[in-house]
């Protein structure tokens, strides 16, 4: 068998390069016996600039001993010109859905693609910064102040995930989210605590594997009861018990990414902030 | 002139449909001009699921007097079958693509997109993870324990960005952190927190409009010293004057979304924490 070579991959943009990358990766992962070297080239909005990626690229080439595979998101002919001045597979992201798109619509698009984020001050944007600091105010149950205005209350034992959900939850889609844990105390009374009762319909609950929990907390808290497998056990079976005779929806965590455990939320609560 | 009708805009997807929905806002945006209706459909993953969305397509497509458009990621022919079954502009995200890759790795794709997103045991994802555990440990200065294994340590005046950026670096980037307020008793002695001398080749800093800076700080703290336009004028001239002298890269986040001030950084400070 032949050693499999590397192929450089390339993210080029006049904005953040996040879409193409994006893209990118989705379509890379469908390869995954393949060895990619990749690299975001952002804010290419010169003809020299264009021109430099083009002898990057070039030069990609030569080292690799094979053609390198670049995601563009460039618009601008000239641009677009100077980049194609070197020998690779290009594929571009807009170009193909922009016509198609005009067609449509009967009207010419701005050809600003990438621009768009830097719209800093748009509403969605503030939205958006909003609930992130919503979200760090309100993590771990600090603070009760303004729960009205939360779109979810997430719960959950200790280290089920809350945190990075909220905070993804917050940055993705402009949702303001709380996060509360569930502690012992919680489950000697079997009740939820008192400051959630009202809101118990914003609540949503993580749930995790005890094998799962106890390896994430002994990480962070080597032998201790609180890691310990047998505690984990006897929380999680606790806040099954007490989401469900509370009727709190619950999501299994284990073996999801925050980016579906967000979207899974957003489907089941019918959040839908993003109103363009 | 006749009333802009809105068209309806599905993001379908057998995973989250982020790819999908990244894509298409870059899209729409170059339409400023048209009312978009958006609709997220993630883990469409069944041939009834295609067809029950085939269904809302139709439904949307006869409200709004116009045909949606539709963004699809499926790529399962059965279920790419099952959703065209409606009247739609279907921009197809991944097949125009992945036959160009397979041509040219020579390699057939394993035709699993949108999947990828759920390998949260993957080290990339780790990686995300614990580099938001880690900008929440050192956001605002609260920690000055293990500076040494962050990659970034942001410092700015109160408000200037800092904490939304390194949540940003953390979840998208898998980049590690930390972010430490300039206050008035650093400008005071002309000098860093003598914490950060050490790692001061990892600082960057941010600045913002004194305007702007007022602006953010009197929506928390309204008619405050703080907040006042003095105060910030001479809070970022001091802020400014220190990074000159400590030769610390900084960055104007006035008008800039957190994305781009993020991707920025990566740039800058030759950043690439994804190996592929």
């Amino acid at each position: 068998m032949t050693e499999l070579s590397t192929r450089t991959v390339f993210f080029i943009s006049d904005g953040t390069g996040i879409t193409a990358e994006t893209l990118g990766h989705s379509l890379l992962a469908q390869f995954p016996e393949m060895r990619f070297k990749q690299v975001r080239v952002p804010f290419v909005d010169s003809i020299e600039k264009a021109r430099d990626c083009a002898a990057r690229i070039r030069e990609a080439g030569r080292g690799d001993g094979a053609r390198p595979i670049v995601f563009n998101s460039l618009v601008e002919p000239e641009l677009v010109a100077g980049l194609r001045n070197a020998d690779a597979l290009f594929l571009d992201l807009f170009e193909r859905f922009i016509e198609p798109l005009e067609m449509e619509l009967g009207q010419r698009s701005t050809h600003t693609v990438g621009r768009f984020h830097g719209i800093a001050d748009s509403l969605d944007y503030k939205n958006r910064i909003e609930a992130i600091n919503f979200a760090l105010a309100h993590d771990d149950g600090v603070s009760h102040a303004e729960l009205d205005i939360a779109d979810v209350i997430l719960v959950g034992v200790s280290r089920s995930g809350k945190t990075p959900t909220s905070l993804y939850l917050a940055m993705q889609f402009g949702v303001k989210a709380a996060n509360y844990p569930l502690i012992p105390e919680d489950f000697e009374r079997n009740k939820l605590p008192s400051e959630l009762h009202k809101h118990r319909r914003k609540l949503f609950g993580l749930t995790i594997s005890a094998e799962r929990l106890s390896q994430i907390r002994q990480e962070r808290r080597p032998e201790s009861v609180y890691a310990s497998l047998e505690n984990c056990h006897f929380e999680i079976d606790a806040a099954k018990r007490l989401m469900e005779r509370e009727r709190i929806p619950w999501l299994d965590s284990t073996a999801r990414s925050i980016e579906e455990i967000a979207t899974k939320i957003m489907q089941d609560v019918h959040l839908n902030k993003r109103g363009y």
